[in-house]
């Protein structure tokens, strides 16, 4: 099977960037990455990008009248690369629902939460402030809103006692770099297809979990 | 340590009744069942009370001309048993709020989802909807606020590939059967206690976790 061309938006430093970057350095991998694109110029992410040989872009939405306008210049950047797919990778812009129906179910996102709890910002805190004793993250096909959308995997990682946000989200984070890695694999080889706005893996639903840290008692 | 004392409120079979009856036999467990309580008649659960020996009543909520009278005479025979903790275990009927301030702390409840996601009815079928990956179970003190309060503990399972609701409810329901005996220990012997709305166990918040079955993949 041919790889597909996938692009990568961040804004931020990149780590789950990075992920997918040393995935795709495995030839058998089947996606690689044909452009990496930040809306915010200092973005350290694009410096790791640069590192690996891939193209990088720029597209400042400060530069732009409005969303429409911005989400039109990212969308001719996409199609210009010849993308097949995108992943958000730590990209801190809302997207319109027009861009984002150009990219459905082309397009991945990585909230470090099981979704659909704790969308959204400060998760972590929030997820403490609950107690809940399972944390994790969830890689979905993008919708209009946010943190919303068909869940492809999600990965669980225990709270641990005395655990802060920092710390929770240091391990979730670990599970992220495993997680996306394996469903951008799903969505690039046409494993995961969506069926009634449900993820469908090898024909059969919910097929795609992985627990990654031990049990803490 | 002295055993303490727990009343038990079922409406119906009764599957986590007798998982509290089976650990309450080692007689190294901190908790012994004083009264089982059903509001209904024909609760299966009653019969298995019965064979275990154990005291049984029947409050029949529809005797009871509102929620405030009936909670008043659950309350009495709560008092009556001397019971120092109350687990619901299936107990359908919503409690008013001056008869949960009354067992504020003492009073469990387990709910066969990771709260907070997917309170209340049909968690199961929800789940599965929204598809996630990994379901559960929560045994958490209860508020006036149907399946709210601070978590004791939560056992994850994962969701798998051709899940019904009931395949989805049957395995959840294998973990509440370990997990609810394992929290009314943490909360019998004091080691679980509620500071400012989360639940501390051993001094450490969030220690209480258990991850049961294997991932799927």
């Amino acid at each position: 099977m041919a790889h597909r061309r996938v692009a990568v938006l961040i804004s931020g430093r990149g780590s789950n960037l990075q992920a997918l970057i040393d995935a795709a350095l495995d030839p058998g991998y089947p996606a690689e990455i044909v452009n990496v694109i930040s809306n915010e110029p200092a973005a350290a992410g694009l410096e790791r990008a640069r590192k690996a040989g891939l193209a990088t872009e720029i597209v400042n939405h400060r530069n732009f009248a409005d969303r429409a306008a911005f989400d039109a210049a990212l969308d001719a950047r996409l199609r210009a690369a010849g993308a097949d797919l995108v992943c958000l990778a730590g990209f801190m812009r809302l997207l319109t629902p027009g861009f984002v129906a150009g990219w459905r179910d082309r397009m991945l996102n990585i909230h470090p939460s099981l979704l659909p709890a704790f969308p959204g910002l400060d998760t972590h805190a929030r997820a403490l402030a609950a107690g809940v004793r399972f944390a994790g993250c969830t890689v979905h096909f993008v919708r209009p809103t946010m943190d919303d959308g068909p869940i492809i995997a999600q990965a669980a990682v225990p709270v641990l006692p005395h655990d802060t946000a920092d710390s929770l989200a240091a391990r979730v984070l670990e599970a992220e770099h495993r997680l996306y890695p394996w469903a951008l694999r799903l969505a690039a080889t046409g494993r995961a297809t969506v069926v009634g706005e449900r993820v469908v893996v090898d024909g059969a639903k919910v097929a795609a979990g992985a627990l990654i840290n031990p049990p803490p008692d």
